[in-house]
Formats: structure tokens, C-alpha cells, sequence
């Protein structure tokens, strides 16, 4: 593979401009005519479809079933929840037109689709019996991006799951919005080797109409967090204007509380700039469209034949173990050549099977995470993978963990604060309840409170910004 | 459950009617807030995700991938092919304002995908190696309905596949559209026990932009046909105008061999009207979101007890064999109501369970779809029951095949087509090549050419309206 066709920047030097390289290169997606969409090619799509399958059965299994929203919205209904349309209409896409002919009450290509599904629930519950009621929608979103985009971080079009609960009873509302951010994050730590920061959203950040919101952050290697989820709780912010209500056992009527949440494609992004390196795409082995890539080595026709039949049996073996199996038998291609093109789709274990391995009963085996070279014996093999798959997905995790670990840390001045920013840290530090102080240090340095963990109070030391008594110690870093 | 609950009028009577009550009230579907559009709750939703889990495996296996495409195309792409323009134009939404600002090359909601998948294609095709490529794309497709819009039928958005591929050669494209219509048949027969006729459309009826279109067709209830699903041989009408060329083994650049295909919720909506009764639903068992449905008959708290527990321990054992399967616990609801609501949702098989059976160690097993009741052991349960859902689809299968028969014939004047047409038959009758006779069977009587099998020629007969010699027998009928 010609330098022209690798990637011509290094991460750690252009770290923007390697992402989209990647992206483009490692044909995962493309740019479409429209400026700000995106096209997924096949091994972008099954990564999506791998991380689907695995949340989606999270959910399932949890109670939820799945429906299907009409994109179109009226206008006059997006306007029913006041923050909310305010929030939502900059970036709204609207349809004014069918065939030759005007639309009346214009329509809106959803932003989301609280507005649209809880008029449906408004309809469809009557009594407790029909409670909870909890929908989820793979669908996708649209909203003009009018900064510049980057595929899967920031598109005028994205695929997402939006689920959309309404339930009789607020506790078990609250108890949903943290069971929901549970399963994302055990998705991503187990689908995609992220490890993730959870808790809430300060009231600035939070969705607009939700009373509040929760996030699960993590850390890219720019030093930026990426918000890779959140979950509403909407109280009854949504369920008073479009008058979701219900009759409880003792037939007195009540309006349901309501949670939404969603998970985009975002994730593929963030996958993407934890674990790839110089050399292209590094998947965790889970989502991997191909798992394992056996290459034949050989210069004479009798080599040919013998190292393409034993190739063909290790397939066949792999195959039987349900995994992801490329046997590269193309042609007129060098094994050189090969090998860059499977180190750039990120294949987590290349096989190279050559004639004097063979004498030996062996083959070379080769980790694409840390570029691991070793040989193996042909006896046991399929055992080696499947084992040495989970070990590559542990190995990777701890090394993201490890990252986020070094680079979280406490500061208590703004001076401090300001240059561990330029260090690429996460940081935690004391801010008092004026939220002022927040947007003060969004407009001072670009970072924000991206999340309040859990058991963060602290009213024993000085806000970062004002000095007065702090009330609670989040983490603050510039977002994407 | 009351008759005001219940479908207020009988399928033979007011078929339209009949109809669209079943799918609300069976809640497949609901109308949204924009006319024409509709969602799916959960039991409408479910019955898709089988049909596309089904055909999706069958799309894998033989080498096809899914990817994703964005919803908008610009008016500049949409009109690169003349016709295909011409022919989608009137129906098409049109976004012309993004926020508060208006949209230069105004966008189009995709009627259809030709246009965006084949100008990423002329980006991703360069030589030999990349054919074919077989793309699938599971979204919706928008096209401004004016005329009356039905659930699953005519709706102006609607979920289906599209797929589009690319061939170095002629033969093999045009074998792909002949292998995906199998495909296709094999889903709807065996998924949806509908049977369906297939072969040509006529020039009038093909997609604009093809060079020929297959299809296949099914007969509903009211003598109409369903087209239940196209492929389409493109040729190289596309190609040339999106200019998608590759290199071949010579290294001389030539133009792609182009096909595209789609089935959408419409088989829903086919399903819906072959099968379902003045009950409600009649679902095919391998599509029905619940396919066993256990009822437990008591009237004190001690045979509540028992019959409980028994239909729990029976429910364990199906879960086990991976059917679905509801246990009818609701308190305050008698029999009589549980019996009526899950005939309305078409469940295959219901399971009743009293005392006095538990007592002779015997349930009363009651099938859907011919509303035949009997008793049965509960030993050698769970046996019967998977060995009878197979049954069911059978015979459903063969009941359809039957009517359809039955109500194909041929006639070989005019006077005999009308009545005929009147009767609700699907009439095979010999016409010649002059397409004016096509159009003007069309505007006396609404039907038109449905299908033209494979071996209908026919040069030994007269043209039933024009009485010049006859070229083809194709099969004609008034379409949905």
C-alpha cells in the first residue's frame, strides 16, 4: 500500500485531520452530496448493527419493545413544550413543499420526537393497566449543523435510538433514567472498550424540557470529553401540554411521569478516536465486522495450494465458533500490501500462514492492538483465538483506563485549572451554585461541567472561580 | 369486550371498513398527527423486525451488506435521470428552510435512492475487484400520497429495503433480479403464508428508469391484487449518467450493469387482509409477536393458585423451545374478555386451563385460524404445540393457495373480463402488442396488466379487446 492511500498524518500531530483520513480510508463512511450528511459504507453499518443487536436486547429483556415514528412533524406540535421548541428550532430542517404544491402548517424533519410520540401516548393510555408504557424507536435525527461537521461526531443527520417511557409513578420514572444509563454504559465498556464517567448534567447542559439529565462522559485523546449518552427524567414537563394521562386503581385522574434517552452513532466516533492508531482503525474485537483475516503466504503454485488448503480448514474451524472470518485469498496482491490494508480496517487478529510454517504446524499470529507477533501452533489454535479475542477487548479497556485514570485529576485554582486544560486533563475541581461561575469559565477557557458524579458534594472548599463556599465538586472539560 | 371494542362490521361487507378498524383496534398501527403518516406500536413493529430479520438472513447469505444512506438528495441529483425525475416529481416533499434560513438547491426527502446510492458508487468503483457490489439499505422512502392514504398500503412514509447493486456483466445483473424475486417469494410464502404470482410488469407499469421490472403479486379478499415487491433491471441507464464506470482484467473502463429492488410494510398490510376474520387479526405463526397465549380459568383464590401455577410451569417449558408466549395473568378481567382481546390480535394459539382440566391433567387448546377447539394432555404439551404451529402455517398457506385458484381464469372476450372483474378474479386473457389496448382496458375498467408470467406467450388467440392477434396471456386484475 502506497504512502498516498495510508494515512498521511500522525494522531498524536493532527489529531482532527488523522480522524477524518480514517474515517474515509478505512471505508467506514463517506461524505455525502449534502454538505454535513454522511453515508455509511458496509463495515461502518455493521459496527452499528453489532452495537444495535447488543443494546437493543439489553432492552428487550428489560421490558422494552420497539415502534416506528413518522420523520414529519407539524410545526404546531413541536411548539407545545415552549423550552424545548426553543431549543430545538435553530437547526430544524423544514419541509414546505410537496410536489408542486405548499404545505400549510409546515413540517419539521424530527429533532427528536417527544412531541410526536407522547400525542401517540396521549392517546394510547387510559388506565394504570396500560403503564408503564415503554417504547424505544431506531430511527434517526436530524439537525442542521451549522458548525463545521465530522462524520459520526457531528452530522446533520445521524442514526440513534430514542426510547420514551411513561410511567404512573415518579420513583419508578427516576429509578428508569438510572437504569437506562446502566445498560449504555455496560454496551459501551463491553461492546466498544470505552470506559465511561456517569452522573448528571449541571442545569445549563441538561435537555431542554427534561427536569433533569443524566450523561455518560469519556475521555478522547485530544483531551476533550465526549458525551456518548444521556437519559431524561421529564417528570411531567411533557405529560401537562400534550395531556398524557391516566386513571389510577382508585379511578382518579393523573398525569404519568415521563423519561426519554438516546445513543448515537456518536459512539462509532468515539470508538475511534480511543483506540486507532498511526496505521488505521484498532476495533474492539466485539464489533469487528471481521474478526480475524487469515493471510496466505506463498511464491509457487504448489505453495499456493497447500497454504490456501490449510487456510481454508482454519476458516472452516473458525467459522463453526460463530466468528467473523476473512480468508484473504486475493491475487496479484503482495502480502505487504495486504497486511497495511487490514492493519487500516482495524482487523483485531491476522493469521499469516506461509510454506515453512506450515512444515512446522504453525502459524504467525498478530494482535492489531499492539501489533503482537508471535508464532502458534496450528493444534489448538481456534482455542487461542476465541480466548485471545476476550483478552484483546480486556487489554484494550485497561489501556483506556488507564488513560482516563492518569489524566482525571483535582485542582483548586483557576490558574491551575486553566493550564491542566491545556494538558488535556479532566478535572475536577469546586464550584459554588452561582451558575454564573459556570458559564464565566465556559466563556474563559471553553470547558464545562460535563458531569456531577455521584457523591461529589463538597461545601468544604472554594469555588474555583468566585472563591466562595463551593457546593459540589463536577468535572469539568471542553466538550465536543 | 363490548361490540363498540370489538370490529363493527363484517369482512364481507365493507372490506375498506373492516379494514382499517382491525388495525387500529388489533393496535398494529395509528394514525400520526400529519394525514397520510402512521406509527406502529409495538405488535405492528414486531411483525416487521421478523420479516426483516428473515430476509435480511436470506440477503447475507448470498453476499449482500447493509449500509446506510441519508434522507436528503438535492433537486440537482434527483434530475440526472430524466425520467425517474419526471416520474417521482409530483410526489415528492420538498425542504426548502433550514432554521430561520432558506436552503439554496432546495432538498428532497428520498421518494427512492437510485440518484444518492449510485453517485457514492461512481466515488467507491474502480475496477474489476470492487464488482459486484450488493448493498442493501433497510430505511423509509416519503412520497406525498394525494390520493385516499391506508395503513401499510398507501402511506406517505413507509418502511421497506431498498437494494442496489452493480455488475461487471449484463448476464449476472440480470440474474440478480431474477435470485432477490425468488428470495423474495420464498419470504412472503413462508413467512407470511400469502402464495404469489410472479413474473414481468408491463412497459406501462415498470419503475421509471428501468429497463424492465419483475414482480410479485398476491390476491386480496376484494379481487384486487397486491404488488407485494419489484426488482428492477437498470441496465446501464444509470450508470451512464452517474457515470459509475470500472477498469476491467484488460484494464479498458466500461459501464456498470445496474439493479435495484425493494419490498416495504405493504406485505403487512397483505397479511393483514388475506388472513384476518370478523374476530380481528389471524397471524401467521412465524411472524406473530405472540404465538401461544395461556389463559388460567378460576373463580376461587385456591384454583387461581393451581391453575397459575400450572400455566407458569407450562409457559417455562415453551420459553425454553424459544417461542413467545404470553401468560394471561390480568386479575379483574374474565375469560370471556381475554378470550375476545387475543382473537382480536390474531394470537395462533390459545391455551385454556381450568380446574376441572387440571384435574383430568388436560388443557383445552383452541387454533386461531379455524377457531377449532379441543382438548389436550399436558403431557406431550409443548410437542403438540410446536409441531401444530407449523400446521397452522400450512394450512393458512394452502387455505390462500386454494382461494387463488380458485379465482384465476381465463377469459377470452371483453364482455366475460368485465364480469369476470366483477366476480373478484384475477383474469388471464390474450392481448396483443399494441400498448393503446393495455390503456384503454385500463381507463373502461380499472384493471390493468398485473403480471406477465414466464411462458405466456400466446400468438394463437385474439386480443381480447382489439381482436387482432394476440402476442401474450398476462395476468390482469385492479391493483391497490
Amino acid at each position: 500500500m502506497g504512502k498516498e492511500i495510508g494515512i498521511t498524518v500522525k494522531k498524536s500531530e493532527d489529531f482532527s485531520e488523522w480522524y477524518t483520513q480514517l474515517v474515509i480510508k478505512a471505508e467506514l463512511a463517506d461524505y455525502a452530496p449534502v454538505k454535513g450528511l454522511i453515508v455509511l459504507r458496509p463495515d461502518g453499518y455493521s459496527i452499528w448493527e453489532s452495537l444495535k443487536s447488543s443494546l437493543d436486547s439489553k432492552l428487550v429483556e428489560t421490558g422494552h419493545r420497539n415502534g416506528f415514528l413518522p420523520i414529519l412533524i407539524p410545526e404546531s406540535l413541536l411548539g407545545k413544550e415552549k423550552d424545548h421548541f426553543t431549543g430545538f428550532n435553530p437547526e430544524v430542517f423544514w419541509v414546505t413543499r410537496s410536489g408542486d404544491g405548499e404545505i400549510g402548517d409546515k413540517l419539521a424533519l424530527r429533532p427528536t420526537s417527544e412531541t410526536l410520540a407522547y400525542t401517540m401516548y396521549a392517546k394510547w393510555i387510559r388506565s394504570w393497566r396500560d403503564l408503564p408504557l415503554k417504547i424505544n424507536f431506531w430511527n434517526s435525527a436530524l439537525r442542521a449543523e451549522i458548525k463545521a461537521t465530522k462524520p459520526f461526531l457531528r452530522t446533520s443527520e445521524f442514526l440513534w435510538q430514542e426510547g420514551h417511557t411513561a410511567h404512573a409513578d415518579k420513583d419508578e420514572a427516576e429509578k428508569e433514567v438510572t437504569d437506562i444509563l446502566e445498560i449504555y454504559k455496560k454496551t459501551v465498556e463491553d461492546e466498544l472498550a470505552i470506559p465511561v464517567i456517569t452522573g448528571k448534567k449541571s442545569e445549563k447542559e441538561k435537555f431542554v424540557g427534561a427536569v433533569y439529565t443524566l450523561t455518560m462522559e469519556s475521555l478522547m485523546p485530544d483531551g476533550k470529553a465526549l458525551q456518548m449518552g444521556t437519559t431524561h427524567f421529564l417528570g411531567q414537563n411533557f405529560s401537562k401540554p400534550f395531556e398524557v394521562k391516566f386513571a389510577d386503581t382508585n379511578n382518579v385522574e393523573n398525569f404519568v411521569w415521563q423519561t426519554s434517552w438516546g445513543v448515537s452513532w456518536r459512539l462509532i466516533g468515539g470508538m475511534i478516536m480511543v483506540h486507532g492508531d498511526d496505521k488505521g482503525l484498532v476495533l474492539p474485537p466485539r464489533v469487528a465486522p471481521i474478526q480475524v483475516v487469515i493471510i496466505p503466504i506463498y511464491h509457487s503454485d504448489e505453495e499456493k495450494n497447500t497454504t490456501l488448503e490449510k487456510s481454508r480448514e482454519i476458516k472452516k474451524e473458525l467459522d463453526t465458533r460463530k466468528l467473523r472470518v476473512r480468508l484473504d485469498d486475493r491475487d496479484q496482491l503482495t502480502p505487504g500490501f495486504k497486511f497495511h490494508d487490514w492493519e487500516m480496517k482495524g482487523v483485531p487478529i491476522r493469521i499469516e500462514l506461509g510454506p515453512k510454517d506450515l512444515e512446522r504446524d504453525k502459524v504467525v499470529f498478530v494482535r492489531r492492538h499492539n501489533q503482537q507477533k508471535q508464532e502458534h501452533p496450528i493444534n489448538g489454535l481456534v482455542e487461542k483465538i476465541v480466548m485471545e479475542l476476550d483478552n484483546i477487548h480486556n487489554d484494550m479497556f485497561a489501556n483506556a483506563q488507564k488513560i482516563l485514570d492518569e489524566r482525571t485529576g483535582n485542582v483548586e485554582t483557576y490558574d491551575e485549572f486553566k493550564s491542566e486544560l491545556e494538558n488535556g486533563m479532566l478535572i475536577k475541581t469546586p464550584i459554588c451554585d452561582n451558575p454564573a461561575c459556570e458559564e464565566k469559565i465556559k466563556e474563559e477557557t471553553g470547558a464545562d461541567i460535563r458531569v456531577i458524579q455521584d457523591g461529589c458534594e463538597d461545601e468544604s472548599s472554594k469555588c474555583v472561580y468566585c472563591s466562595n463556599q463551593s457546593k459540589i465538586r463536577p468535572l469539568f472539560a471542553r466538550g465536543y
